[in-house]
């Protein structure tokens, strides 16, 4: 990482654990006053995400931007955007993928979160992605993150880069990293039940996925204290 | 070009000469039933690309899908989708760029346009981009194009090929090729000006530019039959 003492960075916050855990890393690393955060309104079914994304980054004291992407609802066809399509458990017999995949959807996030650092000279992004446990996902991968840096450069002509400080930690290292960087506190203004449900449902693949990684890490998860 | 007799291609129609030359060019190399096109909404200010792409797109017998995208005007800053800035003739004295350029926009483009093609089978997707005359846009080179593939193909697990017929291609060219391809009766239902006028203002470095590649190539422009 080429940093200088004023390089600034753009977290790309979803108010989920795991960017909220990002969040704090680029607290950690590029100082206060040079983190802001964006979050999309990409017409997600939990709206609750966006409200959540408002109080972390309130609560971490950094700016936080909305932006609207209304393309994704108008593609259709995945249980993330689509209130008619229920969140399976199993993955598509066809694709081997997860049908809360949202082809490019970090793609679309990371080029738009560009497109906005570029005018206002901030030169790293900051992105929950991870490889570990979340294979089923290409556009997590590190591979991925490497080349879309290198498109965003080419394609900007900037010296734009991405950083993914969880792609190879295990959800129970992620944990560690939080509450290391000074993030649970914050851990209980996120959101992360695919079904939308605060307390959270528990059941869903993400809740398991959540609460398994707390557990290993021997914490609490202040979001169960909600239940 | 790995393409197999039921291959699918996909072309993003601006509703403008480039693009339609490349429209033609796709159907004679997949075939009339092989070809569909899409066209972004994104706030461009001249509403009249979205009415040209569908006339061309019936015009040559193909499907279009208006896709919208909300993004960039809530970005804003340019001159392409803020109607309060006026196209420069200027390059920007920071950037070196056109106050015309949108950061990132073709590779937004083409990734929405890969994220339609996923589910639908299309493994081919067909751009106007050209290196030549444009060298003000880093996101219509080759070099970009070629790491936007890579990033496409990893991101979404796909063979997706971008194809940018047009890249080395002088306007003049572009306007032989269109000859051959039997796109010019096509060329009276295009739009190119930056200033939005139908029959197009004549002064903007878009219709310099339009005007420079017909005399060049020696044939009339359809669209001059409308002045």
């Amino acid at each position: 990482m080429t940093r200088t003492k004023n390089s600034k960075a753009l977290v790309v916050l979803s108010g989920g654990q795991d960017s909220t855990t990002c969040l704090y890393w680029a607290l950690d690393k590029f100082g206060a006053d040079h983190v802001s955060s964006v979050t999309f309104d990409y017409g997600q079914r939990h709206r609750i995400e966006l409200e959540c994304a408002k109080n972390v980054a309130k609560h971490a004291g950094v700016s936080n931007v909305i932006l609207p992407i209304d393309t994704f609802a108008a593609l259709g066809g995945d249980a993330l955007t689509d209130a008619e399509i229920d969140v399976a458990t199993e993955l598509n017999s066809d694709t081997g993928l997860p049908n809360t995949f949202v082809p490019g959807r970090n793609l679309i996030f990371l080029t738009f979160a560009a497109a906005f650092a570029y005018p206002r000279g901030i030169e790293h992004l900051v992105t929950g992605v991870a490889e570990t446990d979340y294979s089923g996902y290409p556009d997590c991968r590190e591979e991925t993150m490497q080349s879309l840096q290198a498109t965003l450069q080419l394609g900007m002509e900037t010296e734009i880069e991405i950083h993914a400080p969880l792609m190879h930690l295990s959800k129970a290292e992620t944990v560690e990293l939080a509450v290391r960087l000074g993030a649970l506190p914050a851990m209980s203004l996120t959101h992360t039940c695919y079904n939308g449900e605060r307390p959270p449902c528990g059941r869903c693949p993400a809740c398991e996925l959540r609460a398994k990684g707390f557990a290993a890490a021997g914490v609490m998860d202040p979001l169960d204290e909600l239940a």
